[in-house]
C-alpha cells in the first residue's frame, strides 16, 4: 500500500492501451504479444482486458485470430479518467475500516481528498494521444530483437 | 498497493500528531494511550514514534511516565512535508522494477510525476493546527466513555 502508487491493474491498464496506441493501422494485437513485452502475468492481463472491454476502451476478439484493437481513437481516452474507473478504491485514508474516533470531528479525510482531487486532476490534462506523441521512437524501439 | 492511499505508517503518524496537538498543555501522552484510542498495534505505533522523533516532530521519553509530546508548534508542522518525509516510495510506477521496454520512451512517468507534485503540493498548503481547529470538540469526544 504505497502513497499514489498506481494498483499494478491499472498500471497494466495504461501499458496495454499506449501499446495498442502505438500499433501502426488496425492490426490486432494478441495477448500474448502484450504479456511478452511488459513481462506480465497472463491472468492479469486477461482480467484488465476484460475491464478495458468492458468500459469500452478495446474492443477483444478470440480466437487464434483474435486480440485488442483500440476501440476509441487515442485522443478521445483520458487519463485520468481511465485510472478513476480501473481503481476500485480512491479513498485516501481507510477511517471507518479502523473505526478512528477522531471520524467525523477530523479534518484529514477532507484534506487527503482535496489532494487526490488535484492527482486525478492533473492526469486528467492528459489524453493517450499525449503519451505516444513519439509512437514511432517506441515501435522502433519495441521492435529492436533485445525486445522481441 | 492502492492509489493515493497512505501506508498505515504515514496515517498512524498523522494521527498520532493530530493527538498529540489537541492535547492541552504539555502533557506528555503514553504510547499505550494513543493505541487504545487507535486501535493501533503497539509495534506499528513504536516505529512510527521513534521515525517522528527521528525527524524532530515529537519528543520521546522512556520510563513509568514517558511518553510523547510535540517537539514543534501545530503552526510548524507542514503536512505535505510529513507525507513526504513518512513515505519511503514515492515513484508512481515501478518502471525499473518490471523492466518496461518503454521506459525512457514513455511519458507516462512524468505525467504521474506531475499528479503526484499536484497532490503534494495540496497536502502542502495544510499545518497540523489547519487539522485542529475544532481540538476542543475532538477532545471531548475522545472523552467520551465509549472511547475512553
Amino acid at each position: 500500500m504505497l502513497l499514489m502508487q498506481l494498483t499494478r491493474f491499472t498500471d497494466f491498464s495504461l501499458r496495454t492501451l499506449i501499446y495498442l496506441a502505438i500499433q501502426p493501422g488496425d492490426e490486432k494485437v494478441s495477448l500474448q504479444r502484450i504479456c511478452d513485452h511488459f513481462n506480465m502475468p497472463r491472468n492479469h492481463l486477461i482480467r484488465v482486458s476484460q475491464r478495458l472491454s468492458q468500459l469500452g476502451y478495446v474492443n477483444s476478439s478470440r480466437g487464434q485470430k483474435g486480440g485488442l484493437t483500440l476501440a476509441r481513437k487515442p485522443s478521445e481516452i483520458n487519463i485520468g479518467q481511465v485510472v478513476r474507473e480501473m481503481e476500485n478504491q480512491l479513498e485516501p485514508i481507510p477511517c471507518e475500516d479502523i473505526a478512528c474516533p477522531l471520524a467525523s470531528r477530523c479534518q484529514l479525510e477532507g484534506i487527503l481528498g482535496a489532494a487526490r482531487d488535484a492527482f486525478l486532476d492533473e492526469l486528467g490534462k492528459y489524453r493517450l494521444s499525449d503519451l505516444t506523441q513519439n509512437g514511432e521512437s517506441i515501435l522502433h524501439f519495441l521492435r529492436q530483437p533485445a525486445y522481441a
